[in-house]
């Protein structure tokens, strides 16, 4: 892979990264579309990152489909997928972090301690080993999006971050590889996240800013027997740092909730 | 630095690092000498690195003489001095750090304990700023450069590390910024450090493998009325991790000492 980065580059070539964990769904396809807009050549990077996953999270069980993956980004004109083993990227004895420290402490963070530094640590590693011009984020991770910025500003990387939209099923449902845990009872019950999300962006939008009224409303909307909220935050649209004061525009719901076994997120700008 | 380095690199110059905190000695100009062997183009940064001193240590009195260093450096053939300031190198809500997690706790982390994330931090930033394809550290700091070797192994850099051998003043004192600390009878004194590691080394030449021993001997050697002993270890030469048997030639005394005021370090290959 750096080979081959090192050769595009001399060739005068751009490089984009989209990073992924496979199980690629449209969402993951929708940044590829946005790679290939952006850079010459479009590496999509596949990789179950194991320094992300919680002691009691789904690792094991995260979906693995390298074969189907690769057919995926092929017919969407991909140049390379890349696709490390956990070996390949860290060394028994592998001791160094990347850590942001201020966004990472809230949302998300939270309730999974350590799942933003493997995301920082692997990211740094993906660029260092790719060296891509751009890197194209969804912003359904709104988070985790907001500290790759964060971090790339603070360590002076090289790259450019693209935000990619949200990509929804017709039910609202945002897409995500995990939607795949759920039975099509609990997806048609998912779809309640997006519309909680929809009626605190209809309450802003008819002069709402109590920012605790616009939470309480989500979670009344949200919740039913199979959901139990994670939290629900207005933060800023861009840091994903907590607000307490609403700037119309410019902040964002976001929310995690387990809705029977499956942690799902979701956002919107408000 | 960044548009010049991208220069260099597109008129095909490669570009060595020599990362220094400033008040430029013998030491940091040999590691010159090692970069300009190694390299079209040679890079000194001057950077008194505020992360990297604890809040009760030296970083105000660190001695601060950038005339005098560009001087030096232009002198000894140096291309490039680039000297940051502090709020060049980290916005004032920066969040972002590197930390190696294994070798820094031992030895010099233990009693300084958030230096070294402060050190890879830093370097990390250099090396994104500089782009060098070596860069050289000197082996007076023996637990640093082991630290960054980690760090650019564990986090796939393209740097080649090059390490310096320690340089001396004819009495055996190891060359140091904070030398100037001291009077010219506490230097005198400080020689002491040299000869209770020439001591450790003479005791391993003659047979002995007894770590106990050695470190002993050391302290002994080492004490009088102006020395308070910080740690002394024998470590594994390459990554200065702590060692429980002796492997001759591969193995290093590492020792920090405040002698009257000043806090010194120094190490022997034995």
């Amino acid at each position: 892979m750096k080979e081959f980065s090192a050769g595009a580059k001399a060739a005068g070539k751009t490089v984009a990264l989209v990073p992924t964990m496979g199980a690629l769904h449209e969402g993951h396809l929708s940044l590829v579309d946005i790679a290939k807009k952006n850079a010459d050549i479009t590496v999509v990077s596949v990789f179950v990152n194991p320094t992300q996953f919680g002691p009691n999270e789904d690792f094991d069980k995260y979906p693995r489909q390298l074969a189907e993956d690769a057919a995926k980004c092929e017919a969407r004109g991909v140049d390379v997928v890349f696709a490390p083993s956990a070996s390949d990227i860290y060394a028994p004895d592998a001791s160094t972090f990347v850590s942001e420290e201020s966004i990472s402490q809230n949302l998300c963070g939270k309730s999974r301690p350590k799942h933003f530094r493997g995301v920082t640590t692997v990211v740094t590693i993906l660029f260092n080993i790719v060296k891509p011009d751009c890197a194209v984020f969804g912003e359904k991770d709104a988070q985790q999006v907001s500290i790759i910025e964060r971090m790339v500003r603070d360590l002076f990387m090289d790259v450019k971050i693209l935000r990619a939209p949200i990509v929804r099923e017709e039910s609202g449902l945002a897409l995500s590889s995990r939607n795949k845990y759920m039975t099509q009872l609990e997806r048609a019950g998912a779809t309640r996240i997006r519309r909680a999300l929809l009626a605190g962006k209809a309450l802003v939008d008819s002069g709402g800013t109590n920012i605790d009224r616009i939470k309480a409303l989500v979670i009344n909307e949200v919740t039913d027997a199979k959901t139990r909220v994670v939290y629900v935050e207005v933060v800023d649209a861009k840091t994903s740092l907590p607000v307490t004061e609403l700037k119309v525009g410019q902040c964002r719901i976001s929310m995690a909730v387990w809705y029977g076994s499956t942690r799902l997120i979701d956002n919107i700008i408000i």
